[in-house]
């Protein structure tokens, strides 16, 4: 059993997953605590350089299959490199995206099935899963406002797809927490950073609470 | 089912599957017949991509799971951009190394399993598997003769590991081929090139007599 606690964000484009992240370390931080602050795909030399391959395919873009090929090796590299084993001694891991992304992404909304990111997850990187997932759920029409916002985000591979893509996205993460309510929170991400960020931590606070 | 063939070349490192690969195609087109002859890791801008961060890893070098994962990435891309489509219109494929070198080095000799190997196959690409695998057997000390003519070549992040690892790596084609006969021919590498190109000629041949 590891001692750390691994808590990934998770939601669609521009709902404020990084920000959330880097304000719940920063908490963490003042509270004496080590923090990881990574994200994917990413996080590690090995891992960057796929998410490069990623954003950026050559050629004639990947197919779903190399894709998600492609997102479970950033994440085996992340895994053995930077989380486990900072879990092993005793850090918090805080990380923007993670497993839930790819079944999102790849296994529902691009249709590969979650059986396969599941299974791709369990070679890669023994099926570790977060102790918890904060999904943060906003209205779309906020989301494509603070999009507008980071000019030029949305014109990467992924960002770059159909708004329909994008709202199964959404609906995929709201219904993985309703099937695994335990390893699961919904944060309203509706207000001001500030309100989002009391909803964080009031979700993390059944970690929080539990010794070290 | 495709029209096609599809015909890979394996074994150890030096045992001249790229050299009598060419010869094959050669004989081939000479017949009139289209060939596609390709290599892996690579075969399309995306696999070659790929393959460069397997030869040259960022940071601390992969590990077997990221490993075995980044190649099946780019197989997957190899197949449904370059193979699939060149079977589908009946040209004959000849490929220096297949999902059976991911088996040798990353499932049996690395350790990661056969199982996991297959199964990354199945979801990358659908467990496509060649018409007939040619597997070329050679004495260890002859493959290291010709490694040494060949400078540098053992010096990338697989072809420079123990001759142990190896050793494994080729006794691993071996029991494939005795597993599935149908499915596989071994070849005896010592001899001229032109020796060796004639056998792999007769293990061809029950591809050849098949009309297309």
């Amino acid at each position: 059993m590891s001692k750390g606690r691994f808590i990934a964000f998770e939601g669609g484009e521009g709902m404020g997953k990084s920000t959330q992240a880097r304000l719940l370390a920063d908490m963490l931080r003042e509270q004496g605590r080590e923090v990881v602050l990574t994200r994917e795909p990413g996080g590690t030399p090995g891992a960057e350089a796929i998410r490069a391959l990623l954003l950026a395919p050559p050629g004639d873009g990947w197919t779903l299959e190399a894709e998600a090929l492609l997102f479970a090796a950033a994440r085996a590299d992340h895994v053995a490199r930077r989380i486990r084993p900072a879990l092993d001694r005793g850090a918090w891991v805080l990380c923007d995206r993670f497993l839930d992304s790819s079944r999102a992404y790849q296994g529902i909304a691009g249709g590969l099935g979650d059986e396969g990111v599941r299974a791709l997850h369990a070679i890669g990187s023994a099926g570790l899963l977060p102790d918890l997932t904060i999904v943060i759920d906003a209205p779309a029409a906020a989301a494509a406002e603070r999009l507008v916002q980071r000019d030029g985000d949305c014109s990467d591979a992924i960002g770059g797809r159909a708004a329909e893509y994008h709202a199964r996205v959404n609906a995929s993460f709201l219904e993985f927490a309703r099937s695994e309510p335990e390893r699961f929170a919904v944060v309203d991400g509706a207000g001001s950073i500030d309100e989002v960020h009391r909803r964080v931590v009031a979700a993390a606070a059944r970690l929080l609470a539990v010794p070290r």
